[in-house]
């Protein structure tokens, strides 16, 4: 099972505060998303500016797309993404016309586990050909105080069987990192955790958990 | 049963495009919206722009917000939104939290019907104090040639009962109005068939089959 990289959230709401994050953290995570406020805070200047800046990056555009997908998925790879997230509650229509122009790109899809997705709904991505997924607790569940459950690790063990990567987030930090061993993980997604004067050393931090348990 | 409101969605991918289409139709509907694709494509001035345009208006911002509700809500009302769309696939945590700053600025949250959403789902939003919901045919779906179906009525007027107000879109024109009657509708949206040449001239039809259904 390959090593989990690592990926920073950029989610300011401004560019510039979002470059200076990006910046600093850089030389220790592998991949850097365009988070859905940054990417409506800042537009789609926001992925072009991240792509020229940082190359040799993986880039992901978190638009959670729900609809209107090969035109949003056109904008997010024509200008520098190499992973889009698309919502599990979008139709499998728009899943397909992200999925097709994802190929045009050499990019991929990701599906964002929100909602009432099923087992079913996992085996209709794969067949489509998508790789990825992310699991998460919200944003707003984790503010509410919701910790990662016994439910959650079945659920990933489930999707991982049917041959989906996964990328791991919700106030990931480094103390939770050995919850997850065993599961084929893409990456470990840390936004805040990895901003401010701090995000060097979790992120160092972040790595030798990664280290200890793949 | 008041009488429904015509919404034109932008679905521009660039500003200055959607700031004319605006400029065109604003005589002959009620709510203009930014749409996902002009959200991510301008970014949040896209949607400071309209409100000083057409400050008379009523002012969507069509996020479909699936996660960080409190910050994204921010962001849209602050900038001039009155009303925003939220997934049906956002934990109630992220509703509970974009309804409260919805309230904060004497807006609202529209509830957008995608994936496997449930009446006890609708019943939660409701007890969250939600008026609105948003129904329609995926874009892709409706690109496939998937229409309107006898189920789709009956799922519309269980929310209308419930004490939804339901906007209806998916590629609207004024030949398919009358198959709503009856349900408690609070807009029709439509975003092509009010671009270009032909666009009042279709917003016309469409007010005209509104007046003689409700």
């Amino acid at each position: 099972m390959s090593k989990p990289k690592l990926q920073i959230a950029l989610d300011q709401t401004e560019l510039a505060s979002a470059l200076d994050v990006a910046k600093n953290v850089a030389g220790y995570v592998d991949i850097i998303e365009v988070g859905t406020i940054l990417a409506f805070g800042a537009g789609i200047i926001g992925v072009k500016t991240l792509r020229e800046r940082h190359p040799e990056h993986i880039l992901v555009c978190d638009l959670k797309t729900t609809d209107g997908g090969a035109i949003l998925a056109k904008m997010a790879f024509s200008a520098g993404a190499n992973w889009l997230t698309v919502s599990a509650a979008a139709h499998i229509a728009t899943i397909e016309a992200c999925k097709k122009v994802a190929d045009e790109y050499h990019g991929e899809i990701q599906i964002e586990l929100y909602g009432h997705w099923t087992l079913d709904d996992a085996k209709a991505w794969r067949k489509l050909g998508i790789k990825q997924a992310i699991y998460h607790r919200s944003r707003d569940a984790e503010l509410a105080g919701i910790g990662w459950t016994q439910d959650d690790l079945v659920k990933m063990r489930q999707l991982s069987d049917l041959g989906l990567e996964l990328s791991i987030t919700g106030g990931i930090v480094p103390e939770d990192i050995h919850l997850f061993a065993g599961i084929k993980t893409k990456a470990f997604i840390a936004g805040r955790a990895l901003a401010g004067e701090k995000g060097q050393k979790t992120a160092q931090e972040l790595r030798a958990q990664i280290a200890k348990h793949w």
